[in-house]
C-alpha cells in the first residue's frame, strides 16, 4: 500500500481535520474538577464516535472515574505488528481564567510568529497530539480502505488528574490492551525543525501535606505569640527540602539515580540547546537545580521537587489578621533511573513528621506515584521511526529526555510487559497548562504525516 | 440623677435592645471585600438613624472608604465630663463559611455552656460591644430625658480592613472629635466574672509579599528543575523570620520593646490565669511564643509576627503539576512598647528583598501600620470606672494587656491629643474573627448596665 497518495489525502484534508479539533477542544474535559464529569463523558462519546466511523470497533469503557476508549481496527490476523496507540482527552483546569486572552474552550486558528495555531486549552495536551494518530488513520483507511496494520486505541480521560483508574483498568483487561508495542504521543518536537522519540521519562510523586495547628482559625492579636501558627510549621518544611547547592534533601532520594552514559551526554552536547533562551523565555535567568549541572540534565535526567501549590489563611482581597487553624501544600517529585516512588513517599512523609511539633497534626494526601521509565531504544521499531521522523521534518529525528512525566509507559511495561514508542509533536512554547495555551497548525499536519509514514515504516 | 431606675430600665428593655442588635447584625458589613460596600453604608445608616432617635444629632459623613457615624447628645455647655465613645460597625470576613452552624448574618439566641448566647458576625466584634453603649444611652435619656454628660460618639467602617480612612478625618474633624476622655468599646473581660480596664494594647504592621519568579505558571515537568520556584522563596523567607527561641529575626525589631515592671508583672501574677487551659481550649499545649517568656507575656507584652495568609500555584482540589509564577504572604508584626512601625516595614523589607534571588521579583503591598498603646492610668476616672465596674460584676475590675490591636487608642492621642480607657465585655471564647462568632447575652446585659454605671461615676 503506497504512502503518497495517504500523504496526499492528509493535505487535502487538513481544514476539514482541523476543524474536526475544534470540535473536540470545544468540550471543558476537564478531569480534576467534579464539575466537569459529564464533559469529560462526552469528550469520550465523540471519540468513540469518531472511531467507529473509521472502522473500528470504539467503545466508552467505564472506569470508578473518568471513562476510558478502547478501539480495535486493522487486519486482526496475520504476522504484521500489533500497536497500541495512547492519548488523553481530559485537560488541565484553566485558571487563572483572567489570563486567557479568549475563552478557553472556544479554540480559533490564529496567526503566530511561525505560523498558524490553534489556541485552546488542549490543543497540545492531549487533544491535538492524539488527533494526529486518529487523522492519520482516517487518511489510510479512505485511501487504502483499511489500515495498514492491526491497531488497537487507548484513550484515558485521567491523565491530568493522576489516573486514578488506569492501573485497575489495564490489569484488568491485559489480555484485550497487550499489543507487541505502545505508541504514546503525548511528548513534543525536539525544536521547531526537529523531531524527536523520547526515550527518558521522568516519573512522577504527587503529595499533598496538611498541617494543623490550632483547632479553629484564631484573632492573631488574641492568640498570637502563644498558638503555633501552622504555615510557620509548613514553610520551615518546604524550606528545608532544598539544600544550599539545590540538592533535594529527602533521605535516600538519590538512591536509584543514574550518572548519563558519555555517549547520551555527547548527544544531548551536540544539540546544542539553548539554555539561555529557554530560561529567558519565561523570565528568568538563573538556573534553579542542581550547582554543577546543565540545564538539559535539570529537566531531563535529574529529579526535583516542587511546591505545585500553598495555601492557608486568608487569601482573598484586603488583609484579615486570622492565625490560620491549617496549612497546605501539593508537592510533587520528578523521578528519574530506578528511584522508587514509594520509598521516597515514605522518607519523604517520615521527614515531615519529624519536623511537625508535638500539638500539632500532619495529613498526608496521595496524589499518584510512578517511576520514570527508560525505553527499549535496542528495539529495531526505534530506527525504523526515527528514519521515518526524518523523512517528514527538515532535521534528523533526536532520541531526548522528557521532563515531563508520562507514567503510562511505565504501566504499559510492568502490567502488560509491553515497550512503547513515545512519539509527539508539541512544542516548548505550547503553554501546555498555563493560561493560552495552543499547538502549531503545523505540528498538527506534520503530525499527522509523521504518523502515516510511521505506520508505513513499522507495517512495511 | 439616681442610677438605680437606669438599671432597671436595662433590665425591662433587654429582649427589645437584643432584637435591635440582631437587626445591626443582619446587615453583612464586612470592610475588606469591596462587594459589601452598600452593606457597609447600610450599617452607618441604621446606626445614625438610632442615635438621633435617642436625641442625638447624628450623621453619616463619608471617606474615601466606608462612611463614619458621627453624633453629639448630652449637655453641651457646665462643666461636666465629655466622653467620646468609640466602636466600629464592619466586620471581618466569615470564611471559611463551611465551618459555620448558621448563616452568619442570620443570627439567633442559642443555648450556650454559661447561658444563652448571641450567635453570628460581628456580635462581639464590635456590634455587640458597641451596641452596650448605644443602650445605656437609651436608658439615662429614656429614664431622665437626657444623658448625664456631654457625648459625642465615633463609629468607623473600616477597623476590621485597617482603617486607611481614620487618620485623615481624625485631622480633618480634630476639633469637633476631642473630648476630656475617650472611652473605647472593643475589648474584653479578663474573665467571666471579672471585669477588666485594657491598659496595655499591641500595635500592628501588615504587610503582603508577592514573589515573582517565571513570568507564567508553567508545566512542573517541563521546566521543574531549571525554573525558580518562588513559593520556595517565599517559605525560606517565612521560615527565616523565627529563630530557634522564638525571637523575630528582623533586625532591630526589639528596639523600644521594654520589659514589664515588677508592680505590672506581680499584678499579673495574681491573676491566676491558666496557661495550659488557654491553649488547650484552641487544641494545643506548647507555647510557640519566645522561650522563657509567660503566654500572658507572649500575648499580652511581646511582639510578634504571623502569617495571615499564603496562596502560590494550585490551591483547589485535585493536583495540577503547575510550578507557579508567583506566591504571595500576608504578614503581620503585633507591636508593643515604643516599637517603631514604619522602621520595622522598612527594616523587614529589606530583609526580604536580600532573600530574593536577582532573577525573581518581589512586591509589597502595605496594610497599615499602628504603634502600641500604653494608657495613662494616674487620671483618676480609671480608679472611678474601675470601682463602677467592680459594683456591677463578681469581682474586682483589673487592669490587664490585650495582644489585639486598637490603633484608634493610639491616633486619638497622637492627632487628638486625648487619652483613651478601654472597657470591653467579650470574651476569649467568643471566637471572633472566626466561625461561629458569639457574644453572651449575660455580656450585653451587664455590659449596658456597666456603661451606665460608669457614667455615673464619671459625671458624678
Amino acid at each position: 500500500m503506497s504512502l503518497d497518495p495517504v500523504l496526499a489525502r492528509i493535505d487535502a484534508d487538513l481544514p476539514a481535520a482541523t476543524e474536526r479539533l475544534m470540535q473536540l477542544l470545544r468540550i471543558p474535559s476537564i478531569s480534576t474538577d467534579p464539575a466537569y464529569k459529564p464533559d469529560c463523558a462526552r469528550a469520550a462519546d465523540w471519540l468513540a464516535a469518531d472511531l467507529r466511523a473509521l472502522g473500528f470497533d470504539a467503545a466508552v469503557r467505564p472506569t470508578p472515574g473518568h471513562p476510558m476508549v478502547v478501539a480495535h481496527g486493522g487486519p486482526q490476523g496475520g504476522g504484521g505488528p500489533h500497536l497500541l496507540f495512547y492519548g488523553h482527552y481530559d485537560v488541565q483546569p484553566v485558571d487563572p481564567l483572567a489570563l486567557w486572552r479568549r475563552d478557553p474552550f472556544d479554540p480559533a486558528l490564529e496567526e503566530g510568529p511561525q505560523g498558524k495555531v490553534i489556541r485552546g486549552r488542549g490543543s497540545s495536551d492531549d487533544k491535538g497530539q492524539l488527533m494526529t494518530f486518529v487523522e492519520a488513520f482516517r487518511a489510510w483507511t479512505s485511501v487504502h480502505g483499511q489500515l495498514p496494520c492491526r491497531i488497537t486505541v487507548l484513550l484515558e480521560g485521567e491523565e491530568e488528574s493522576g489516573s486514578p483508574s488506569l492501573v485497575p483498568f489495564l490489569k484488568e483487561n491485559a489480555a484485550e490492551l497487550t499489543a507487541g508495542l505502545a505508541m504514546i504521543c503525548d511528548t513534543g518536537l525536539f525544536d521547531h525543525d526537529t523531531p524527536a522519540i523520547t526515550t527518558m521519562l521522568r516519573g512522577l510523586l504527587g503529595e499533598e501535606v496538611t498541617i494543623t495547628g490550632p483547632d479553629k482559625d484564631l484573632h492573631s492579636g488574641m492568640y498570637g505569640g502563644a498558638a503555633m501558627n501552622p504555615v510557620r510549621v509548613l514553610a520551615r518544611i518546604i524550606a528545608g527540602l532544598h539544600d544550599e547547592t539545590g540538592r533535594v534533601t529527602v533521605p535516600g532520594f538519590y538512591d536509584g539515580v543514574d550518572e548519563l552514559t558519555q555517549q547520551m551526554r555527547d548527544q544531548w552536547q551536540s544539540l546544542g540547546f539553548d539554555a539561555e533562551g529557554f530560561l529567558k523565555s519565561v523570565g528568568l535567568s538563573i538556573p534553579a537545580g542542581e550547582r554543577g549541572r546543565s540545564v538539559l540534565e535539570m529537566i531531563w535526567s535529574r529529579p526535583t521537587c516542587e511546591v505545585n501549590g500553598i495555601l492557608g489563611g486568608y487569601a482573598g482581597d484586603g488583609f484579615k489578621t486570622v492565625l490560620p487553624s491549617k496549612a497546605t501544600a501539593k508537592i510533587s517529585f520528578r523521578l528519574v533511573g530506578r528511584q522508587d516512588p514509594l520509598a521516597i513517599r515514605e522518607s519523604f512523609r517520615a521527614m515531615v513528621r519529624a519536623q511537625v511539633p508535638a500539638d500539632c497534626r500532619v495529613e498526608f494526601h496521595d496524589h499518584g506515584a510512578a517511576p520514570a521509565s527508560v525505553m527499549a531504544t535496542a528495539d529495531p521499531a526505534f530506527d525504523k521511526a526515527r528514519g521515518a521522523l526524518s523523512d517528514e521534518w527538515p532535521n534528523e529525528a533526536a532520541f531526548i529526555g522528557s521532563g515531563g512525566s508520562i507514567p503510562i509507559a511505565g504501566y504499559f511495561k510492568s502490567i502488560l510487559g509491553m515497550d512503547s514508542m513515545l512519539i509527539g509533536f508539541g512544542k516548548d512554547d505550547d503553554l501546555i497548562h498555563s493560561p493560552n495555551e495552543k499547538y502549531d497548525l503545523r505540528s498538527f499536519h506534520k503530525g499527522i504525516r509523521s504518523w502515516a509514514r510511521v505506520l508505513a515504516a513499522l507495517a512495511g
